[in-house]
């Protein structure tokens, strides 16, 4: 019989908030809004909370848990590998996250030729006692063009990618908000949606459009702001607008938290 | 006269946490807790909040305040920096963020073969009207072996590089916490310091030294927790161990955050 | 008529090696030696040649070829995705690289309990007029035993994680090397594999295993050679062991590249 | 005595065209060609070859070598420090790559302005029996305004951050090169230098000054080349230019090498 170090009692009195595993890479199924599943590959961390006086957490477990689900392994199923998580280790909370390139087959605006956008999602579970709770997270690309930089030049106006990040919890329903309906606000907050494949029309579109509305970061947080709050799918976020600037090498940034009455973030 | 499009009013009517710049990189000196002074490259991030009724902070301003006090750009300066931009946006509250890597002259344990070991560090600097805080940040690479791993087997021990995060906010005097007492905190808390430099009768030593002393992440982060708690220079840390698994290809971690009675973080 | 302004001449009288993309993430489908198809995520660099005389490459194109290739997108589809390219763009050589997490189920060694192990793979095909070549890498992480730790300590080793590259051009079959035989090879040359489920009797084994085999990374490059040398499935390859040493702050790393007398690399 | 394993002899008769040791950070003192001594974070990398009948390299030794160099470490002694190692080493070729961030204080170009900008540089040196060799390499963030995006569009024309990389192997006289002068050449390459600061007036003259001078990366690895070929400090070169498009989520790119009948790259 091997012994079981992990087990011994801790004398040192100090609970631990996380204990577990980060950057394990394993392939996961992921339903798209547009109704088919997806396998993709997922990051996942895992942890759970430790008792002061147990010494360790059995972290082989963690890999079964995720391993057990492997059939149905998701951002739906979170909550319930983290509710499992919870009880195999006999932890009062457990996390889950699991990050994933999430891709959308998107039409070029006029020409309607297809390709794939890919989309950084991201979904966490809490298990705890008292309930669980899940929040979604996109990362989605744009294109901003500055309304600074236009109004002072006679011809032109310096624009660039940009990334608007969205953490949003779910109201009671979370099956009602989906990672669609997040990228969707983010796209429209920015001066223009960013595309893998656009042929000329699509490009002489995509500049003049861009051109016709430009944003700052600050432009982006609020739109997206004003949209998430017009949902009633999302009761607390957080979003962030990135631009790398093409007329520096540092990016400017804006950000935003927001919790209703009745929300937690 | 060219327009100020950032001066200009929003009717949106939602302020925002902060605008900025992120990702600037900028020489700066360094206090060494081993008396001199050093130049080393920062990783910049600086933002303001923005009222509700303005369209936009006015970035270079930033930059202009970064440079100002470009003889004297450092950790210890982080607060002044942080006032001096809070006061020239004319913002309620002014964020700085400096990230570096900071090096100390090490000597190997047997031999005192002489090599520098880098240590990543940041300093977040926070002014508002209220008064401004300050909060440390030490990077410090470690050897850890496992504990279990040695138990069960009848030869031999897994061990990795690890890596210890402290965040620490600072008593009321904040000059009496420097990065050197947090990184030899975090060095104290694994199997053994890793070094740059190590000649056999070095290596023979730590390899031995480690196998005596093995630790799972949990007792690093336990561990640092005790140093801590005996200090008298810290009211709020968070800390967070990560071991690179040589049997794995993930990493496992724990976490612990604090707060005083008197503490935030 | 939108002007076209790629294809206006260009008088500087330079030819580019290479015009192309880089960084796109598609979806892709990759057979595995285990039997099935998966989908996996590529980062895909695809590029064409260009005659000095013509300005520039139409790069929606690129997006096309990929995009009708996808229901057959993977390694096997390389070349032809190249010569597909090469003749759409009427270009003397195209190249196409294509970079993905690969899994492959493994049980561990005692308690056969099983777990998806992940290695980063690509291929790169090249298309020229003369004929089009192939060439495969992996990554594969093992564990690693320092020989010089273990002989000049009375108890214990340092080891650490390790990654093993190998970049392999098939002799004339290609489809007879497949990413699974130059995993098994890179594994057998370390210590020990590295798993992402090790139950106790399983870390015991490897621990013991690893300390029983220890190798620089010196050895594992000629492990590796050695093997490749006996393999009839390679004509040309590089190989490359990197150690995330965990007595310092720096890797060790050995290399080497090899070419039959008929090879090329 | 302890055992010497490195020094063993092997018998798979094997040479190896490098073992060393990769990522190891260090303080240097890099020469700026606006005539000061500056102090850096070099990412230092360094190997030797090892004959087929020695077991292993002593890696201890090359930090020996680095840190002896240290009050002359920089790109100017990275000959000297090559050399060095291969002697120490007793081996057939050494090789040190020293990667570092390069700062120069540039002006706006309306208002005068002044603040740092980060050029990413490198040095690479070559010790062999017959002779040692230098190479530098510049990564230069430009803005690039598309030719094809303005020919299109009745207003407005995308553009955003590109960088421009240059690997440069210099004639007879290596101190006849240095970091400025491809980073002026890099820059002239592009739409617009980027720059840290700039206020309004700046941004204006930014703006269209790159709107007047569209061009594609094609464009830029071409002007790029011309400048070399003029100079008559460079053997042979490598260029590559790469867009982070803003209008779309992956980059474009171009690359040339190029090598006088003399030269070698």
């Amino acid at each position: 019989m091997l012994p079981d170090v992990q087990a011994a009692s801790d004398v040192r009195g100090i609970p631990l908030d996380e204990v577990g595993i980060e950057g394990l890479r394993y392939p996961i199924l992921i339903s798209s809004g547009q109704g088919d599943k997806r396998e993709t590959v997922a990051t996942a961390d895992m942890s759970v909370s430790l008792d002061a006086g147990v010494k360790g957490a059995h972290l082989s477990r963690f890999i079964e848990v995720l391993h057990s689900w492997r059939e149905q392994l998701g951002s739906e199923s979170a909550v319930g590998i983290a509710d499992d998580l919870r009880h195999r280790m006999g932890s009062g909370r457990a996390r889950v996250h699991l990050a994933f390139p999430y891709f959308l087959e998107r039409l070029a605006p006029v020409t309607g030729a297809r390709a794939f956008v890919e989309y950084n999602c991201a979904v966490t579970a809490v298990s705890e006692r008292a309930g669980s709770s899940l929040a979604l997270q996109v990362v989605v690309p744009v294109t901003s063009v500055c309304p600074c930089s236009k109004a002072i030049s006679d011809r032109g106006a310096h624009n660039q990618r940009g990334r608007i990040t969205i953490d949003a919890h779910p109201t009671e329903n979370p099956t009602d908000l989906w990672f669609d309906e997040l990228i969707d606000i983010a796209e429209s907050a920015g001066s223009s949606p960013v595309y893998a494949l656009l042929k000329r029309p699509d490009e002489r579109h995509v500049t003049m459009a861009g051109y016709d509305k430009p944003v700052f970061v600050e432009d982006m947080v609020r739109n997206v702001a004003q949209s998430l709050r017009d949902s009633n799918h999302v009761e607390a976020y957080r979003v962030r607008a990135v631009n790398d600037e093409s007329i520096h090498n540092h990016a400017a940034f804006a950000e935003l938290a927001w919790t209703s009455a009745a929300g937690r973030i």
